[in-house]
């Protein structure tokens, strides 16, 4: 049997026995873990370093190494991070409706756990504690697949989980690091569906796509972010600006941070020169259309191919339009689904805008860089879903959940 | 452009649209549906017939002639239920949490629409406007690839849908059929993630496995139900066997009736000889183990093969087991996580096997064949669900549906 099927097979057989754990069994072996994570710091650091030297050996860039990178302060963040998980509550058991039928069979709904979770994720070596971490939380297997880059340091992580899995109640057979991180395995996980219920991909990209189109195992996708702010007629200017700057500037390499402003003419008119000056004061790149480009000539023309892109950077794509349709044709045609802002004084305009716009976050008035969840309080977050079904925005700890539908009769048939 | 990706592309199209109707235009058009379908009965009629004759040279078991069949009290059953449809509650637009963050940033969490529905369906015309109605009350497009055997009368029923929806606020686009039921259309149809949000397959398990194991759209599947009767050791004798005949015999073909009788040891020793006698006048045939054979020598003596069985005819499968537990074990190793019934007067063991066993409905004392939308209330049923994700178990207008934050602000900036 090959190490990822034996794996796949070790995990699922805890599941019945994690799903009847109680929340104390759970945050204790989370305190337990928490513990271990600060006790074995040097074992850790010592494996990490085996990590960053291949890394170095092989020419990587150092913003990539800083990825890889577990110092002491890092793992004592995972630790803490640990702690606050245990304050967080048990959504597992959670009874979400009942109700009695004619014929006396009463049904409850709840929470469950969804069972096995494969999580395929890139350098970062955190993911590993994360996202073990919130599967136990939420009463869950997990077989874990990390790259090859960090395979000491996931190795190393998931020799300390199961070391203090050993001293819980839990089931430490329950979180498995898959060793081969070739992609044919990576291939042969995604058609695991007798292993595993869910897969969730964590990366760039390209992982999350290649992902999608192969897995018959169901995927929670959580995509890139192509936001966009539209500043309408009576947006105030001040606030338009102000958001315009903190959704580009601050911190333009996430997913919710804006790639294209959308203006429409008759606010550009009065206001688009100071919005254009201002973007260029806080050092963004802008690729405009011709009417921006006429209010400042150092704009680079944009094409279609700027309205498709996700910069990552402090770029940003800007359009003139005519009204709130325009804009909300523009974002449903160019836009992923994420998170998308009007900025307007017109309550009729922001209801269309909120209707119309198909997203899994829309604001009126606010900035996008608040899709997260932790803004949103959630407390956790295991991604940000850009597709339509189980989870849709910031993924909590609900999102790691299923449901049961109960029945109590009293010999009831049909 | 290929007849596929133009109607992907058509219904698509309809999505921003649909999605602002309100609960009387949708329900005002499917009123004029069901209309429409009373008034072109003939039409609807003489081309079905185009599809049983051919049905009939082809030497088409009548059985499965009898599923193509529209006549006239099928089309008047076809317009009821559309009538039937526009009592239900419609979900879209229900708030489902609302908070206001220490930023004062307000938060609602909103029902909408999916966007794009594929559907994959076998013979069934009535498939086309079950599938389209409810689509069309939660404010999705619906793109319909149905069977070559049923083609001529679900083209009819889609004129009939074009021309209801022609009178009505709704755009006719939003319901469109693929003309092409060849096997590659079928396999380009699970590639289309660019216009379809989810796949819902119904039909047999051959077309089920086929879907899951190649679509990279996110599917709903709806699976087989291998399904379990336990009788505890404290089991009252009456009700055992009420229910084990009601659940094995009031409708064999169906995926809630139960496979598997696991029967405690206990109780096996009292009252096993009553409930084979009973399942044998009711003419249901035995597999069973050795302690059940040495019982009743007709009985056939059951092997794995059995226990993974869904027979779907008057055939059960029985084990006598040693506990709860074993039973527990037995089920989530054969089951396909659909509906498992308990019968018992000891609360503990029913805590257990409530909780230990993976199933979308767990059964006290009750028959399993209450798995149904309709008979949980729903009203309305698109199929019952054996994943874990999104929807588990009946699956009513709510499985149609996906969430967005609405996010109020007044400049937050991050």
């Amino acid at each position: 049997m090959s190490d990822l099927l034996n794996k796949a097979q070790l995990v699922k057989n805890t599941t019945t026995l994690l799903a009847t754990k109680t929340t104390t069994q759970k945050n204790d072996a989370l305190l337990l873990l928490s513990d271990e994570l600060c006790h074995q710091k040097d074992f850790i650091m010592k494996e990490n370093t085996r990590d960053i030297d291949k890394a170095r050996k092989n020419g990587i860039h150092e913003s990539l190494i800083d990825r890889l990178i577990l110092n002491s302060e890092r793992i004592d963040d995972m630790a803490d991070a640990l702690v606050q998980l245990t304050k967080l509550d048990d959504p597992i058991g959670d009874v979400l409706e009942e109700w009695t039928r004619p014929n006396g069979l009463k049904i409850k709904k709840t929470r469950v756990p969804i069972g096995v979770v494969g999580m395929i994720y890139e350098a970062r070596p955190n993911v590993t504690i994360d996202a073990a971490s919130l599967c136990l939380k939420t009463g869950n297997a997990v077989l874990l697949r990390g790259s090859s880059s960090a395979i000491h340091s996931n190795t190393a992580l998931v020799e300390v989980i199961h070391q203090a899995l050993n001293k819980s109640e839990l089931p430490a057979d329950a979180v498995q690091l898959v060793e081969d991180t070739s992609r044919q395995t990576a291939a042969e996980m995604f058609k695991l569906n007798a292993y595993l219920d869910v897969l969730i991909p964590r990366g760039g990209k390209n992982l999350i796509d290649t992902v999608v189109a192969n897995s018959s195992v169901p995927v929670l996708e959580t995509g890139a972010g192509n936001c966009h702010l539209y500043i309408d007629e009576t947006g105030n200017k001040e606030m338009a600006i102000e958001i315009a700057i903190n959704a580009k500037t601050q911190r333009p390499s996430v997913c919710n941070a804006i790639e294209t402003i959308l203006v429409n003419k008759n606010w550009a008119t009065n206001h688009l020169r100071e919005l254009v000056t201002n973007l260029k004061e806080a050092n963004v790149l802008i690729h405009g259309d011709e009417i921006v480009k006429a209010v400042d000539d150092s704009v680079i023309l944009a094409t279609d191919k700027d309205y498709e892109t996700e910069y990552l950077d402090n770029i940003v794509a800007m359009k003139i339009v005519d009204s709130v349709d325009e804009a909300i044709d523009h974002i449903n045609k160019y836009g992923t689904n994420h998170s998308e802002s009007i900025i307007s004084e017109n309550n009729e305009n922001v209801l269309s805008f909120m209707n119309g716009v198909d997203a899994a976050a829309v604001y009126h008035n606010a900035s996008t860089r608040f899709t997260d969840g932790f803004e949103f309080g959630f407390g956790a977050e295991i991604g940000i879903s850009t597709q339509k079904l189980h989870a849709r925005g910031p993924m909590g700890l609900e999102a790691l959940t299923s449901t049961k539908y109960l029945l109590f009769g009293n010999g009831q048939i049909k």
